[in-house]
C-alpha cells in the first residue's frame, strides 16, 4: 500500500498526472466544521503551477470538487472526497520517451515496482500532481487546528546556495507566518528574494533546476503532544514529509547541526514567565522525547533539484535495455520549492491535526 | 499509542529504566528460521554500556530471555516476547530530583501527557535502555534479511566537528559492513578514532557531552521495495529512525547537500552493467519516488548530544513552580553515537524487512 | 474513523445517498490486472434496485466511473478510485421528516454521533446506497481470486421463515456457484422461489418489510489461509460483514447449532484423498483455529427486515424532543436480501483477498 | 500477523500452552489510573481451570507479573505488560501425537500455516491458554470504564439444548451483571444451573464434550458510541469476539430470530422518558448503524464443544501421511462454556474502551 495515511485521521490519495483525475478522500473529520472555500481556493493557489515567470508555463486552475462528506458548508463527519480534475494535459509529450528512464525521476523504480502496468504519462501516479490534494486535505486541517489557535507557516530558508534568515526558534509570532502565506516567494528577508529569483532563472536558462530548503514553524500547539517511540512528532512528521516527491532530508530544531554542539549548548534551559515553564533557546525545535513542550514546533526540509531538465542527459532505454541519450521536453519547473511550501504545511497540519485528535477525540470540536 | 510500529511485522515495545524489565514483542515473523544466539549477544553487545572507558560505568549484560514465538531454536511463526531484566539499578539518584526538570530530556512532557504518573526514574519509559529490546529485534530482522542477502551496517560519520570519510554511495560491499561490526567504535578512517574518542573525552571531564552523525548502507535489496508517497523508503525509515532518542535529522543520500546541486547533477544517470541497470552517481540514494533502484540505500541520522551532564544547569521544579538550579550525579555517557550505532542498524532492518515482507509475503522464507 | 479497512487492501468508502456521488478508494491492488468490465457491470446489476417487483422502483444505472488507477484497461498497482453518480434522488421526501426519527434507521445515533450535522437526506452516509461502491470493489476482488482458482457465492437461505436448502458444507462446486450468480433470487431448491417472493410480497402489500439468512460459500481456498485471534478468518470477515447495514447476525459452519451438538459429533474428522487431507464433516465451516483448512468456507449471515416500512409508526422529534407518528412515504424495498447477496459475496472477496496477499504478497500475480 | 490487535489500545499477545509464560502487552493506556488488583484476581480467578468438578484438573494458579506500564499502584499511560508463568505443565502428553492431527483442533491448520515449526504441544499459541492474559486486559479495561459507569457482564444462555432465561434487553441492571460476576456458574435461572452441568456431567462420563451459547449485556453505554460501516460496534466488537477459540457465532440483539419478524416489530419504536430518547423495545440490541443508541448493547456468542475429547477418533497422522485412530488422554473439560463467560466480557470491555478513547480521546480520564 502506498497513498493511505492516517490513525485518526485517513487520508487516501489516489490519481495519476494524466489520468481522468487526481484527488483524496479524508476520513475521520470531525462533523460541523464551517470550511472557508476562498482560504481553500487560496491554499490551492498557492501550489499551482504558472504563477509567475519561475514556474511551469502548464496552467492548472486547481479546480476542487467536493463530492462528499460537506453538506450545507459544515463537515458532515463522514468521508470527504475531493476530485480535482487534469485539465491541459498533453500525453504525446511522454509516449515518444515511454521507455527512456528519465534520471532522478521514479520512471524505473514505478517500472519495477508495477512490473510496467504503471501509468508513466508525466511521472503517474508518482507525479507532483499528487500534491494537490495534499494541498487540500492540509487546507481543511489547517481550518480545524486554528479552532486551537493552533497555526502552520513556512519559509525559503535557501535556494541553492542563496541563504534565507532563519526563525527565531523562540518566538514566531502569528503575524509572521500570516505574511509569509501572502507571499508568492515567502522569505524573512525581503532583500534574499531576487537573488535567489535569479538562481532559479539562471538554471532555468541552463534547461537546468535547482532546489533548497524550507522552514516550517507549528505555534501554539500544547505541551503534552506526540509520544515516545513510534509516535514521535518527529517520527510522525518525518513519515508525512518523506512522502512529498523530491524530499531528501527532515531536521527539527537544530538538526544536524546540533551535533556540532556541546549538550551543555544544546540543552534548552526551563525557566517560568508568567506562570508557564518555557525554555530560554529552542534547539530542540520544541520537541524532547518525541512530546511537543509548548515551545514553537520547528523544522527544515530539503528539496532536490526537480529532476526534470532540459539538458541531455544520459541514461537507458528499458524495453531495448540500451543505452540513449535523452532530452526532455516541454514545460517544467526549474525550482519547486516556491510551490513546495504549501505541500510542506499541508501535511504538516496533517499530522499535527491526527495527533491533535489521538489526545482530544472528537468531542472538544464545537 | 506510542510503542507499537508495523504493518508486516509489530514491534511493541514495553518497559522503564528502572522497573523489573523492558522487552519487546515480535508479531508477525516467518516461521521456521534458526536463531544464531551468538549473533544476536554480539548485537546486544555492541549496544550494551560500560564497554569502554567512553561510556557510562552501568554495567548492565543485557541478557536476552526469549519467552515465547522460539521452539527448538527456530521462530515458531507466532509472537516472539524478549525480556531483557532491569539489574543494577540505583533508583535513589533519582528521587532527590524527582520534580527537577532535566534539560534536554522528556521529564517535561513526559510530566505532562501523563499527568505525572509515569516512572520518572532515569527517564522511564523515555531511557536509552529502551533500545535493548529494538536491538535484540534488529538481530532478529538482521538473519532473516541475510537469507536474501541484504547486509546493513553503519559507521560514526562524525562526532562533533570531527569528520570521518563517507560511504562510496555507488558501492558498498559486504566485507567493509562486517568489519564495521567488528569495531568497538566504527569508522571507516581508523586515523580518526582517536581525535574522535579526545574530543569524547575532553567533553567527559568537563562532565559534557558531545554528538555525532551516523552513516548507514543497505545493500543488496533489489529494486522495486517501497511505494510512491507514505509508504516511501524514506517515510518508513525515517519514522523508526526518529524514534530512537535524541535524534534530531534524517538524511538520504546527499541529503540536505543536494540543495546546494544543480539537477543536471543531482540525477544520477543510468547505465548497463552485465545486463543490469546502474545509476553511474547514487546522490539519491538507492531510492528514487520511495522505491529502491537496486544501488546501495545510503543515510545519515543525527544524534544530539546526550542530554545527561553533570554541569551545573538552570531549570524548573515542576511541583514548587520554581526556578532552581540542577547539579546531576551518576553515571552517563558523554557520547552515545558509538552505542547508538546498532540501534540505527536495528530499526534499519525491522523496516527493511517490514516492506520485505509486504512484497514478498511469507511463501519465500525457506 | 469509519469507512476505511483493510490492511494490505485498503478500501475507503465515500458518499450519502442524496449527495453528489458515492464511490470507493482502492490501495493496495497488485498491478497489471486486466479488469472484465462487463463481469463488473453485471456485479452491479445485481445489486442494483428496479430490477423486479419486489424491488424499490427507484431506478438506479450505477454506472461506475474509474477515475484512477486503471491504464489500458489494466490496473496500475496505484489506488484505484471508482465513483458512482447519484442520479434520480428525490431529496424533498425527506425534508419534511427531517427531526423525525425514523424507528430501526440510524437517524438518531448518527444525529447524536455527528452533532446534527451529517447529511440526513435517505439515510446519508448510512445509506445501503454506499454498498454499490462495496460491490464495484468486491468484483475486483473476485477478478484477482480467479486468478488463484478462489470463487465465492451465496444464496438466500431464508426470507421470514421460509428455508431454502443449505450449502452441502463438503461439497459445493463452482458450477453451483456460477449457476446462483446468474439468477435474479438465488436459492437451491428453486421451488422455493415463488414462496418466498409471496412473502415478501405479502409484507409490501401491508407496507411491512421481511428479512432473511444469506449462505456464503468460499471454494478453492488453500489451508493455511488466516491466522490464530485477532486475524482469524471468523475475525477479518465478519468484521467486513457487520459493516453492511443491517446485518445482525453472523455465524460459521454450522454456527450456533453447533452448539447443540457433542464433541464427539462437532469435531470434523480427518482422511485422506488422493494425497490431500480432508475433513469428513464441515461443521467448522472450512476454518480452525482462525485458518482455512481446504475445505469450502461456509457462513451464514442475518439480515433484518428493512427498516423502511409505510406503516405507522410511533417516534420522537428530536427537535422539538415531543413523541411525534411517521408515515414514510417513497419507494422502498420490502425485503433486500436479495440485493445484499451480491454485497455480502463483494466483502467476502475483499477479506480473502487482503488476507492472501498477507501470505503471498504481490510476486504471484502473473 | 495475528496476535496485535487494536487503535487506540493496542494489545499483543504472546505465549504458548507449554512454553515458558503467556502474556500481554497493553498500549495506549490512558495515565493514571489505579489498579484495584484484588478484582484483577477475581477476573483471572473466573477463568482458571480447576474450580470445580465440571472443569479440567490441570490447576494454574493464573498469577499475574505485571514488569512495565504500572509505577506505585497506577497505570504510567506507557505499555503494560503482564507475564502469567505456564507452572504444571506435562508436555510428554503431546510428544507421542505430535504428528497426530486432533480433530476439530488447529493442529492441521496451524502446521499448514507455520510449515511445522509451530510449537504443538498443548495446541501451542493457539491454546485457550492464550485467552488468560486476555482476561487480564479486558479485567484493566473495565476498571477504566466503570470511570464512565460503564458495565459488561454475561450468563451462560444455553448448555446444549438446555436454556437460561434471556435477558430484558430493555432493562439490565448493574446489580444483576454484578450477581452474575460473582456466581461460578452464572444464570439468570437459578433453577436451571443443575440441568446444565448435569448435561456436562453426562459428557464428561462419555468422554465426550458440549457447548453453549452465552449472552452478553454492556450497560450506560452513552448514544453515539461506534461508527457506520468498518467501525460499527458490531464490526469492532464481532472481530474480537471471533478472536477467542471455539466462538463460531456471534449475534446482536435478536440476531437471527429478527429474521422471523416483520420490519413493523423489529423497528425499536423511539419515545422520551425524562427528556432521554429511548426505544420501547431493543431488538436491535442497542446498535443502529453501528453506533449505540444508548440502550443496553445485547449480543450472543455460540461455543462449540470443546474439541479435547477422550473419545476414540479417526484422522490422519501427517508425518507418515497415513490414516490413523487417536484416543487423547489427559486432563481436559467437558465444557468450557463457563470459563468462557469471562473471556467474552473481556474483549468486549477491550473493544469498548478503544471506540471509547477513539471518541473521547485521553483527557477524560481524571
Amino acid at each position: 500500500m502506498s497513498s493511505t495515511w492516517g490513525k485518526n485521521i485517513k487520508i487516501s490519495l489516489f490519481g495519476e498526472s494524466h489520468g481522468e483525475a487526481v484527488g483524496v478522500v479524508i476520513d475521520g473529520l470531525p462533523a460541523g466544521v464551517e470550511l472557508d472555500y476562498d482560504f481553500i481556493r487560496e491554499e490551492m493557489k498557492r501550489r499551482a503551477p504558472g504563477r509567475s515567470s519561475i514556474s511551469t508555463p502548464r496552467k492548472e486552475d486547481d479546480e476542487v470538487n467536493i463530492i462528499s462528506g460537506v453538506f450545507n458548508g459544515r463537515t458532515t463527519g463522514t468521508p470527504l472526497c475531493c476530485v480535482i480534475k487534469n485539465k491541459n494535459k498533453i500525453s504525446k509529450d511522454y509516449e515518444k520517451i515511454r521507455y527512456v528512464l528519465r534520471p532522478g525521476h521514479a520512471d524505473y523504480t514505478g517500472y519495477i515496482k508495477y512490473r510496467g502496468y504503471n501509468d508513466y504519462r508525466g511521472g503517474g501516479h508518482f507525479s507532483g500532481r499528487l500534491t494537490a490534494p495534499l494541498v487540500f486535505a492540509g487546507a481543511v486541517a489547517k481550518i480545524i487546528l486554528s479552532k486551537k489557535n493552533i497555526f502552520i507557516g513556512a519559509h525559503i530558508k535557501s535556494i541553492k546556495n542563496i541563504q534565507d534568515l532563519g526563525f527565531d526558534f523562540c518566538n514566531v509570532d502569528e503575524g509572521t507566518l500570516i505574511k509569509l502565506r501572502q507571499m508568492d516567494f515567502p522569505v524573512l528577508n525581503d532583500c534574499i528574494e531576487d537573488e535567489m529569483k535569479r538562481v532559479i532563472k539562471e538554471a532555468k536558462e541552463d534547461g537546468d533546476s535547482v532546489g533548497g530548503v524550507i522552514e516550517v514553524a507549528v505555534i501554539n500547539v500544547e505541551e503534552g503532544l506526540g509520544s515516545p517511540f513510534f509516535d514521535s512528532i518527529e517520527s510522525r512528521l518525518s513519515h508525512l514529509l518523506f512522502s512529498i516527491p523530491a524530499v531528501k532530508g527532515v531536521e527539527f530544531g537544530e538538526g544536524f547541526n546540533i551535533t556540532n554542539m556541546l549538550g551543555s549548548d544544546a540543552n534548552d534551559e526551563f525557566y517560568i514567565e508568567n506562570g508557564k515553564i518555557k525554555t530560554r533557546t529552542n534547539y530542540n525545535g520544541g520537541i524532547l522525547g518525541g512530546i511537543s513542550n509548548g515551545m514553537p514546533i520547528i523544522f527544515r526540509v530539503a528539496i532536490k533539484p526537480t529532476p526534470s531538465i532540459l539538458k541531455r542527459q544520459k541514461t537507458v532505454n528499458i524495453s531495448l535495455m540500451e543505452e540513449v541519450e535523452l532530452q526532455v521536453e516541454g514545460r517544467h519547473d526549474a525550482c519547486i520549492v516556491p510551490r513546495a511550501v504549501p505541500v510542506v504545511e499541508a501535511v504538516t497540519s496533517i499530522g499535527i491535526l491526527d495527533m491533535l485528535i489521538e489526545r482530544e477525540g472528537y468531542s472538544w470540536i464545537k
